[in-house]
């Protein structure tokens, strides 16, 4: 599969969430080192980086956030550092993966060469109008199964490659604390397109994406008002999963999910009883699930840009009267739009 | 799991499409002697069956169907004998393997319990309102990822559970042909419920079903004008699953499709250019497809029963003139009903 890949087409985005990189990078080093990474500083720590050399790699702080993009609502701290990264990048493809993350071995063994498998999603086609019951169509010794219209065998662009994780689950703070001990053990050789109207929670651990299309759609939108730095405080990646996979529907795209996984560390694992009392996450998902899945964007929206400009606006109306971190979402959706118009566009 | 199962809620349905079954069932004795066995012979084969001795079988031959039923315009020769076995049967579960699939081997070397992994998938929930990017919440060791609504966690009834196969893959005359010398050797460990509005082509090769609910969805409608004796050869699983799904989804249950495998013999691989020139499959499920996925029944529709009905007379009113094989299935899909409300409801 890596034969395929131009090191010209990738870029690797990388938040620093925390400052000491060097385990990450050293075991990241035969994957990574091949591709240009941005690395996004966390605009509040306040630790110097520690980041061993060899790397064709640029990192970016508060200054550089500030000096691009002046005075924003978009708040930009925490994971949610990443997406700076997505609008300074000039590739067609972006990779992300979680600073506490490292390379996971498959069932024979071998390690998994994540860039290769992102790319292989985001290159063959998705399959999102018939489910496959063996999964991807497109993989060596697969095919389409018996039944499967010949009108649909050659697919869709897939736009978004969501990988998956071991060890480490990625729960909210309540299934945390309950299930502190329990770990993910189990290895799905799989990859499959998600269907046509269906959602699914993406998370930001381990993604992909095709940022020279759905980049205007990949934004930082929903805040909870107490978000720690911890992944289970955050629902800023499911909100703009949920996002994605709508425009990505509404304009005949394709998101993947299964392989590739990272091995992610549990190194936080069993801290989460401080956030459980005031999460504000376990409310706003039975609200907004309802939400996308009646949503219909209207046919006039033609480009990513026209759908989030127009999903922005029915956020605002529907969701905003309920929550004033809808109405604050609805406006970073907004502005992203109009950052991406002036900052990533350019030069590209 | 296999603790839960009490014998006397499943039956083992096995259409006998080839005499000598003795290969077969000593291969399965292990995961079948447990239960009662029905054993029906294809109508149209003349050869005395071949068992061994030791299980709780009774067979069932043309004189059977024609005893119990008398003149229908259903015809159950080939595998649609097999959904005779549904009628007579008076358990809860329904177990049907294709007569040339042995046990496979997971990934451990272990043998699969079929019995134990579809019984397993129709007694737990399934989620079909929000894909679960780690598969089945309620597998040991797995829950719902972060962002997972609270509300949903509860999951709702699954009625139908679609194994899968390794080996000899389920394809079309076309692929087989194509592909006459690739086989499928990728286990995927997973099961996943098929999200609501999704549809997935069905395959009877190793399925699973509750029959007290959903045993008048499950029919032989569709039979193309020159259908074998080859699983290549014929729809009529795949229009059923579509029905059923349908069917599922408005009555607001699940329909799951993964684990359990069975390894299924090649003996038939490379015999598909016979069907290649006549096959009327391809150009059918392109007219299929889009009317099952435009389709809503009506919510007065409150009954598995009622549904069948239902969508009967639309598949007769939108699909019958296009191609009388359609208006067939319609007649099949009314009179399955009728059959099933006299005699597999009696003594139930």
């Amino acid at each position: 599969m890596s034969s395929v890949i131009q090191d010209s087409e990738v870029d690797i985005v990388i938040a620093a969430v925390q400052p000491n990189l060097t385990t990450f990078f050293e075991a990241w080093r035969p994957f990574f080192s091949r591709f240009h990474i941005i690395v996004v500083k966390d605009p509040d720590m306040t630790e110097n980086l520690q980041i061993p050399t060899g790397f064709d790699l640029k990192v970016y702080t508060k200054s550089d956030i500030d000096g691009v993009l002046g005075a924003t609502s978009i708040n930009f701290s925490g994971h949610s550092c990443r997406y700076f990264g997505y609008l300074v990048s000039r590739k067609k493809y972006v990779i992300s993966i979680d600073d506490n993350c490292l390379p996971a071995k498959d069932t024979a063994g071998s390690t998994v060469d994540v860039v290769a498998q992102h790319i292989a999603n985001l290159k063959t086609p998705a399959t999102p109008f018939f489910f496959n019951t063996l999964y991807d169509p497109y993989r060596k010794g697969a095919d389409f199964v018996r039944g499967y219209p010949f009108s649909l065998r050659e697919g869709v662009e897939c736009m978004l490659s969501c990988g998956l994780w071991l060890h480490n689950a990625d729960y909210d703070p309540m299934t945390h604390v309950v299930k502190r001990n329990q770990r993910n053990t189990t290895y799905v050789d799989a990859v499959m397109t998600v269907p046509l109207g269906a959602m699914l929670p993406v998370s930001g651990i381990n993604v992909a994406f095709n940022r020279e299309v759905l980049g205007p759609a990949i934004f930082p939108g929903l805040r909870l008002r107490k978000e720690g730095k911890h992944r289970w405080d955050t629902l800023e990646d499911v909100w703009n999963g949920l996002c994605a996979k709508v425009v990505c529907d509404s304009l005949g795209y394709g998101v993947k999910t299964g392989l590739p996984y990272v091995m992610r560390s549990d190194a936080e694992a069993g801290k989460a009883l401080e956030s459980l009392k005031e999460w504000e996450g376990v409310k706003i998902m039975d609200e907004v699930l309802p939400f996308f899945q009646s949503l219909k964007l209207s046919r006039t929206a033609v480009t990513v840009e026209d759908c989030v400009k127009e999903l922005a606006s029915i956020v605002r109306e529907k969701l905003g009267p309920k929550n004033a971190i809808f109405t604050k979402a609805a406006d970073a959706m907004v502005e992203w739009n109009n950052i991406w118009k002036s900052h990533a566009a350019r030069d590209a």
